[in-house]
């Protein structure tokens, strides 16, 4: 039976943990400052000492399983570009770490992985065909199909908040415009709010702009559970563009599952009651709700760590 | 090695094919009128008797494929409700043809089936991950995944152009507003064209809107083709919708190759150069064009018949 390392690494956090077996709990773990500005190098060193730190005295059958941030070349393990990690561009982070501890290395986009965690041990456990959402600063996808993980030509799918919602719409951290990303991630929640108070409707989040403090997603959600009615509007119109964009995944994936994870889903009712209403509104039979479910993440920031283990025990 | 019969079963024909091989050409092959209106008794006894003309004299190791009309739901052969044919609704076409010719039946959604014909034996041979799209009357899809048809936990998935690229835009044969199929098909080239005529801008088309003339698509083809300024716009339009949407795919699915097919790609050149340039200008990143192809179909209306086929070989 083997034995695993499993890394997430994060632009603000590398996390590792050694599981004995392939399942959770990991034994142990670690949480790293990444201090991304110090360049690849650095991290790469940090990250391999971290493993280091962990490796059990047998390192018989061991597998290590990599989460990193995309776009990333799961087939090769090479890390294309990533937006938090500067100078990141072609690493090709699995050869890397596969010289340095001698054993298999797996290397996949972090969202996916997360998906395969939430699949394989949390919210979408039991099921053949999963979509997962994370909706934080940005909004990543995984979509698991008939139990495997899909990657794409080149592993560069599933880049479910990549896709129109709202033609000639807001900027997207991308560059393309009205992507899912742009109109329902947590950034985009609080320009929303921004824009809104600017234009002279009241709300209890005025005074906050007013302060200059920096709007986020978290005060609107507060606002929102307070009762202020722009914030309600605003959480509500991001709940509906996701609600209407996974109608669209349903009829081109048929999943038997949706989760959605990442810190604006700690929204809950808040967000999930327009959500439902608006992905059953737009299904175009009511054929898709054929056993349906769409459920909260389960494993909360552990379905990236758990999901790089998940990948390793697959190959 | 088995032997197959394959049968398009469409709104207008039902076409059947005898290979004696899993490969094109079939041996023989006919075209039987469907008749629709005399409904599902009618016509499964039209389609039972085309088969039974082409069954070989020795029937060991036959199968029968067969490409219906969604939505359907493949596991279990069953026609849930098809558009074209009136008083089909939940029709166990499997079961029906196995009992009457006791062989493996196997039945997917027409759309679906045409992609794997021309994954297997048309534009898309040697790919692993395609997306197929047939711009008609409606707008279908296909998707194949690591050399597998993508249908989905109830067999719903790929319905391509029902995805929303105009929120709050045309309503859609399916009822919901602003899918592709609203905005690209062939009848929402026709409507756009009148639309724009009706609205008083010039075109060689308003004639014939005049004389009282239903106008298709094949008008608008044939005025653009013509250098009519309206008629090159609108089908520009729809190539901008089309590519656009194209884009999203790529990032959820990250393909191969796209094969367009269905009448409207029939415009050739007219079509795929403003949907290329759309393409592209949507992609999130470069990486998403390694080896990347954009080809017109190329088993034409065989590929339904021939994806029949294939779909009964792999099982």
């Amino acid at each position: 039976m083997s034995q695993f390392i499993a890394v997430d690494l994060g632009g603000t956090n590398i996390r590792v943990a050694y599981f004995p077996n392939p399942e959770p709990p990991p034994l142990t773990q670690s949480k790293t400052p990444t201090l991304a500005s110090e360049g690849p190098d650095a991290v790469i060193e940090r990250l391999s000492q971290a493993i280091e730190a962990q490796l059990p005295e047998d390192r018989k059958d061991l597998r290590i399983g990599v989460g990193a941030p995309g776009p990333l070349d799961p087939r090769h393990g090479m890390v294309l570009k990533a937006v938090n990690l500067p100078g990141w561009e072609m690493i090709p982070l699995r050869s890397i770490l596969e010289v340095r501890f001698v054993c298999p290395v797996l290397v996949g986009n972090d969202a996916n992985l997360a998906a395969l965690g939430e699949w394989r041990f949390g919210a979408g456990q039991g099921t053949s065909d999963l979509i997962y959402l994370t909706i934080s600063t940005g909004i990543g996808g995984g979509v698991i199909i008939d139990n495997k993980l899909l990657i794409g030509s080149w592993g560069l799918g599933a880049e479910l908040g990549h896709m129109t919602v709202e033609p000639g719409g807001p900027i997207c951290s991308c560059g393309q415009l009205g992507h899912l990303e742009a109109v329902a991630s947590g950034p985009a929640i609080a320009r929303s709010a921004t824009a809104r108070i600017e234009a002279g409707q009241p709300s209890v989040l005025k005074e906050r702009l007013e302060s200059n403090e920096k709007m986020t997603a978290v005060d609107v959600g507060e606002a929102a559970q307070a009762g202020d009615p722009l914030a309600c509007e605003v959480i509500e119109q991001a709940a509906e563009y996701i609600g209407r964009h996974m109608a669209d995944l349903a009829h081109a994936f048929n999943p038997e599952v949706f989760v959605i994870g990442g810190g604006v889903s700690q929204l809950g009712s808040l967000l999930f009651e327009p959500l439902e209403r608006a992905f059953e509104a737009h299904l175009i039979s009511p054929a898709y709700m054929m056993n349906l479910r769409i459920a909260p993440a389960a494993l909360g920031d552990d379905a990236g760590l758990i999901g790089a283990m998940v990948l390793a025990s697959q190959e």
